[in-house]
């Protein structure tokens, strides 16, 4: 039997290899024939699933968003929370980069910034991340007042706003060492503890 | 009499032809070229003041300091706070990307972070930039407390720390343009509520 190849485990390992390029050396650095070899794969490999570097570039940035809420899970089920803020504490610490993971998340998504001013599909994939993101947390606010667990005069959209702005500008104090982990925690639980009854 | 020239204020001109070229076409673009362009002079007259391309973008990374700095001058002389509630609310305004030179600025910084990751001067200026800037919130944030102005509970280190991350975290959704103008100031302006009595 002919061995059947997922392809789109094939894209997403490619994205893998467009993180730790992107991540170690820049987006400059993220040609086809580095990510290539990067993957371990034929340059021809990579052609064949992305025909131009913009095309692989734009995969992972929807790869980033899947990445992302993999290790959101994977940090849930590490903390197993069993309260609403608790919850809230380990998906907002998993938008930090406090491991090799999370740093190589953070450069790419620096980088598509740094990028985006000169490129509109960048652009406006980028807006669509941070639109689903910021109306994701939106709700689980909205969810979190509805069953009564959000202290008086906190509301939903402002309040998920601030807590999304304040993680992300979290990041870059984290990536240059200004800030320390427990730090930008003692930050993140300080707002987020306000936000319960 | 000779025509006495003012090279820092050459150099200022130069750096601020890089703020207009990087934040319009990114960072790639800011050769020594293109900056004289900009800039209306010579090639040569920007290799006389800057030998190196990074010379010339560290020089610009200096100069952000000094230009974000006067911009919150200018927003504090148009602002006129009488409270220390209000001249914070200011200040930070002046750090978001809210205007033409606001917008510039905030690509630069984004451009210089992309580039951070693999040139460790950059990342040396930009730490130094971030140390500097939380060690002057901090220190305000001390002095409101000894002056007896924040609530109780509040932490100068913490808080200052909050306020700016906040600040930095809302850069990035009004340049891609994810929320408004209103939505931001709401956010900070709350935020700042609570450091008060």
């Amino acid at each position: 039997m002919p061995k059947v190849v997922d392809h789109e485990e094939r894209r997403r390992h490619i994205a893998d290899a467009v993180f730790t390029v992107v991540g170690q050396r820049g987006l400059a650095a993220a040609g086809l024939r580095d990510v290539a070899a990067e993957a371990g794969v034929s340059m021809g490999s990579v052609q064949h699933y992305f025909s131009t570097k913009e095309d692989m570039l734009l995969f992972a940035m929807d790869h980033l968003t899947t990445r992302v809420v993999a290790r959101i899970q994977a940090e849930l089920q590490a903390a197993a929370p069993s309260t609403y803020r608790q919850f809230l504490t380990a998906a907002m610490r998993a938008l930090l980069p406090l491991d090799r993971a999370g740093r190589d998340e953070s450069a790419v998504n620096i980088a598509f910034f740094a990028a985006a001013g000169g490129n509109n599909r960048f652009r406006a994939n980028l807006l669509a991340g941070y639109q689903k993101i910021l109306a994701n947390g939106t709700d689980r606010m909205r969810s979190a007042a509805a069953a009564g667990y959000l202290a008086d005069g906190v509301d939903p959209e402002r309040d998920g706003l601030a807590l999304f702005a304040l993680t992300q500008g979290l990041v870059g104090p984290l990536l240059l060492g200004a800030v320390t982990e427990s730090q930008a925690m003692a930050v993140l639980d300080h707002q987020i503890l306000r936000l319960f009854t």
